[in-house]
């Protein structure tokens, strides 16, 4: 596979999108089913290939982070099983009367999803995302063409493989899914260009792969560059929710785009609040980088540098900000943040709205953790991406956010005067 | 004013989004109801700079229906001020929640309505457009930069600055609008550069036009290049309803994207259809350019080349083709079409159903003219523009398309486990 062969699985791929877009819901769902059981039919074959690329990444000297996100499980297999099922449950998002609305001329204006036809979806590490993302694409009648991290080469093959084999017996069309097992840089950049097969480019990983994808690319990009989330834990806050949700945002997975980098203290509850959850942080690992008067409650905190309040480190450090009230932690969220994911803590319900409308973010929480911007926490079985765009899609991507529309118009042989 | 200013007047209209986006829906309708009685105030001075326009629009020799496009006129400065009325009566679309939705969590995710930011929209000759889109963008809680023709510079001028004083007289903030009344380029294709300050583009006027822009920008621009559009007679159709159905399309307003350029018309009926349609149409001064078969029923037509069926006339002269059945139909929409607005007559349901899951366009109609491709006749007020782009809208643009969106999810401290 090389760079010429990337015109052909695009082509093929558009090709398939007319007759994809036209299959029935019926269809869609036994495929899906089929492709659950055939993951856990084919787990030997999956784990033994997936074994290849984990001991591949631990000679390579890859963090253990990453080795853990590319190493399979029986678990995790029984989950991209249980993911591919609840796909198959919801609601069609083809063909759905999105609104309807009958004129004072007696026209029938329905408002009704459409597939957006090839998605192009570019990907590191976890194999788990070439199941969702077959899924989600066969499901909301696009296909979809998958470009994996070469270092989860062998296991993306292999689900690819099991998965389409499923897929295509039930009647799904062959050029559904294609997959790119090139390693080599320019073919990227040649899909990159082929906006006349391709419609929408979603890349996932790393802030650099996700601004070469975005400069490069001759189709429309849905993407986020980083996710600096922020919680802000207000005066009228119930501090105890607010250190588990500080603890949760922090530490439950560090390494993802919506687990929290930044925190800001009303400075009325900074002394009760921060010398106890310094406690807690430091039982979890946590480095502590603080303002000034963050230093003056956590003494052993190192002090943060501009830098800091940009930074999304992925790992177990969390800059810390005591802010004069709520309107100052919107400023900081407007000046530093990263649109992705922010919350609040707070009993008070003025100040939770105000919050909520002033910060410009895809997701706003009020007293929740960040980590609950996610697709399957959201309700939509899995998601191919977050988006921090304002155009199309932001937020998780599931099957409503892989559709456009089109408007079907009845009369009865209306004509415009 | 010069390219050095165009930076400036983003900037502005950047600042002013972030408290346009908070603005409540009363000062906004406030706003929108003074603006309708300011054009209705200052009809003589509007009336007045229009006919400096139309003059030199004369003097320069521009095209009869151009000229007529250009002209303002009691009635359509009241239609103007109609419009504004009925923007103010329509629902916000900033803050409206689309969806809602309580996990098994406790959790409550809503999807709630907000402003994009800043919308740069560059446009020819109509200067009704310019209110039309002061008020769509006011209403959406977004900023608007508005780049009319030269051609309709003085008209638009006095619009503009008569909308605005109204509307900033109750509380709209300054920056909320931007005219450019340079005639130079080099301002046009800075504004395209300028992404930190604006979101959206949409360009409105010839295929031309529209792909510089589309080539230029740096900025995400919705579109259309051209409209197409077809209108198939099938072999079940209501002849009488479908003979005046092709005559709407063709000849109630021929100069625009949604009138009706190909006619297809299936071979079982074309005996009886199409000898009676030439004779309306030639009442109505229409050439007729047709295929071998047309030729036959209809002896005095042009021959048509392949290049008739890809193209957008704009004018009083349709191609005409007859096809085996609604599939040949379709594959000919396919070919040919701009996927902007295509049209069947027929009076079986299936056979429908099979035409507008087919045909991948914008607006697809069954027994009803392809003029309804059109905002107001939607009921959305008026259009910022209309789409043939699949990503965020598609069809006409009106308030809710001119918005994103961002999840709130409200929470009694949940974290993820």
């Amino acid at each position: 596979m090389d760079v010429s062969s990337m015109s052909a699985i695009a082509a093929l791929a558009k090709k398939a999108s007319y007759p994809l877009s036209l299959l029935p819901s019926a269809i869609k769902n036994a495929a899906l089913k089929a492709m659950a059981a055939a993951v856990l039919k084919n787990q030997d074959m999956i784990l033994n290939e997936n074994k290849k690329d984990v001991e591949a990444a631990k000679n390579k000297g890859l963090a253990a982070s990453l080795v853990s996100r590319l190493e399979l499980s029986d678990k995790k297999i029984q989950g991209m099983s249980d993911s591919l099922n609840l796909i198959a449950s919801l609601q069609d998002p083809v063909n759905r009367v999105i609104w309807s609305r009958k004129r004072p001329n007696g026209l029938l204006i329905q408002k009704v999803g459409v597939p957006l036809g090839v998605i192009l979806i570019i990907y590191e590490s976890r194999p788990n995302v070439t199941a969702d993302c077959m899924a989600l694409c066969l499901k909301s009648g696009n296909g979809v063409i998958l470009k994996g991290g070469s270092e989860a080469l062998q296991s993306n093959r292999i689900l690819f493989n099991v998965l389409k084999k499923a897929a295509l017996k039930i009647g799904v069309p062959a050029g559904a899914f294609g997959l790119v097992t090139t390693r080599d840089r320019q073919s990227v950049k040649k899909l990159l260009t082929l906006s006349e097969s391709i419609d929408l480019v979603i890349p996932r990983g790393g802030e650099g792969l996700i601004r070469q994808v975005a400069k490069v690319s001759k189709i429309p990009v849905i993407k986020h560059y980083k996710g600096v989330c922020h919680v802000f834990v207000d005066k009228k806050a119930d501090l105890k929710k607010a250190a588990s949700i500080v603890i949760n945002a922090k530490t439950q997975n560090p390494g993802v785009c919506n687990a929290m980098e930044t925190l800001l203290v009303d400075e009325a509850v900074a002394v009760s609040f921060l010398p106890t959850l310094a406690l807690e942080l430091r039982q979890k690992n946590v480095e502590i980088r603080g303002d000034q008067k963050t230093l003056k409650l956590i003494p052993d905190a190192k002090k943060a540098s501009e830098e800091d309040w940009h930074a999304e480190y992925l790992d177990l450090i969390l800059a810390v900000r005591v802010v004069k009230d709520a309107k100052a932690a919107v400023a900081h969220i407007q000046k530093y943040g990263s649109r992705h994911s922010d919350a609040i803590v707070t009993q008070d319900k003025k100040t939770a709205d105000f919050f909520t409308s002033s910060v410009d973010s895809a997701c706003v929480f009020v007293n929740a953790s960040t980590r609950f911007n996610d697709g399957g926490e959201f309700g939509m079985g899995a998601e191919m991406g977050i988006s921090t765009d304002k155009l199309h899609a932001r937020g998780p991507m599931g099957l409503e956010e892989l559709t456009s529309y089109k408007y079907v118009v009845t009369g009865t042989g209306q004509v415009r005067s």
